[in-house]
């Protein structure tokens, strides 16, 4: 069979070893380093493999062992240099030949973090997963400029929503205007490049034009800014000034709410800013 | 005059001295001592005073130096112990005297924590506050049973409410028909004692009545239990199976999607149970 000849042959199934490692799904938090939860902070510093997203800061990398293995796997929006097959498969392969994996993510594994997708890869392919929950920035950005997402004068829910979710989906699947209508806090990652699209289908829903609006880019980290308008000129202003990403938009009455002066100090760290 | 030599004469102004400490406000986390952050870990090591919650493990208090004076002021469903003004007080009082002052809240302080509203009334007084974010449960308690709070084949978004609204605000200002058709999940803190009234609410408005929905009760210390039931049967199951507070809910397609496997352990740490 000269064909089987020109072809390596096929390893032998006992050849592959079972994988065992752990891989754990940790959130990173929203980038402040002070932020990290303790389970966090030690597995980072006892890891043998650490695979990581864009939006971590370079002082959260630093904690890993100096012979840790790291794997950069971020995804860039319009450029998926790193589709989530291939960070499934280096996860795989990384639990057949090492101890402790950690598979880092900005802000929470399990809140807009594709953690349950790969913990379902990696559970059905007999590997150890573990998720780690970590702070999600549509609560620490808006705390580290001084507003709460809940307020008892403020409505009585919070909704965290995506404002990207077209280019991941290829459809339009938020209701805003079931949003609108909701009476509220909305808190919305990712939303500065659809930001004058969603607040013209709010404001078509009901929300008046006058209701409080924030955006905070690189919450909680060096070069931390915010901008307070009302929903009409939210998206014209962000423009105007020059804001980019990361950011996270905060809607509702909560944003009248602020207590500025409660605000925490940035960290002296820096979020690489991915597009 | 009579009654002023009656009266023991006010304080001179100059007699109070000026507030020297800092309120921290620090969200605890849902009860997992590993999901401090590193900053909350810091301050409660290094407090001279513990204003706290109910939901807080002892291994979290007793964190705080031996010479730190304590207080607490935590509420009690259908008892307001502690009223907010008494909270509050407690705080201005402290900050006199006091040079670090931990106000340690379950969850995050700015997620249904008041964390806002202590803020502003200390900042008021010219009291140095600054805030702490911390895990709140509506991520964790789900993420201890498995359960993403988002999933790109379960809707676009996460609303967080409060299940027992009407108590503290003397009205049903929750509209859980606006929220049954979010298209997103739901996650109802203190949601039992209201759950029957809540499920009608949502399947009126036109939830499907085979939509997954949990329960999970002291998420991520010792004797979480979780219930899974479709929404129809969930109070019902709820009370034959004698489910308690405290208690977090989840409702929506994103509880299909869970991945019991990767779940961590919860920790070995008793909640005091409020109510």
């Amino acid at each position: 069979m000269p064909s089987a000849a020109a072809t390596p042959a096929d390893p032998e199934p006992a050849a592959v070893p079972a994988p065992s490692g752990t891989v754990y799904l940790v959130g990173a938090g929203p980038g402040d380093p002070d932020l990290l939860t303790l389970r966090a902070h030690r597995l980072l510093q006892s890891c043998d493999a650490l695979v990581y997203d864009a939006l971590i800061p370079e002082e959260l990398l630093a904690l890993v062992p100096q012979d840790c293995e790291r794997h950069f796997v971020g995804k860039r929006r319009g450029h998926h240099s790193v589709p989530q097959a291939s960070t499934n498969a280096v996860l795989v392969e990384l639990a057949r030949r090492r101890r402790c994996i950690v598979r880092l993510k900005g802000g929470d594994p399990f809140l807009f973090g594709r953690g349950a997708e790969e913990a379902a890869h990696l559970v059905a392919r007999g590997i150890r997963v573990e998720v780690v929950p970590g702070i999600t920035a549509g609560i620490a950005a808006p705390a580290y400029a001084g507003i709460p997402v809940t307020h008892r004068r403020a409505g009585s829910c919070v909704t965290f929503v995506t404002g990207h979710e077209e280019i991941d989906k290829g459809r339009a699947a938020v209701d805003w205007g079931g949003l609108a209508r909701s009476g509220g806090s909305l808190v919305i990652y990712m939303g500065l490049h659809n930001l004058a699209r969603i607040s013209a289908e709010l404001l078509a829903a009901g929300l008046a034009p006058d209701t409080p609006a924030a955006v905070i880019q690189q919450g909680t980290v060096r070069g931390q800014r915010q901008l307070l308008a009302p929903l009409l000129e939210l998206a014209s202003r962000v423009e105007q000034e020059g804001f980019g990403s990361p950011a996270i938009v905060v809607i509702g009455a909560v944003v009248a709410q602020r207590v500025p002066a409660c605000a925490p100090q940035p960290a002296a760290v820096t979020l690489p800013i991915p597009f």
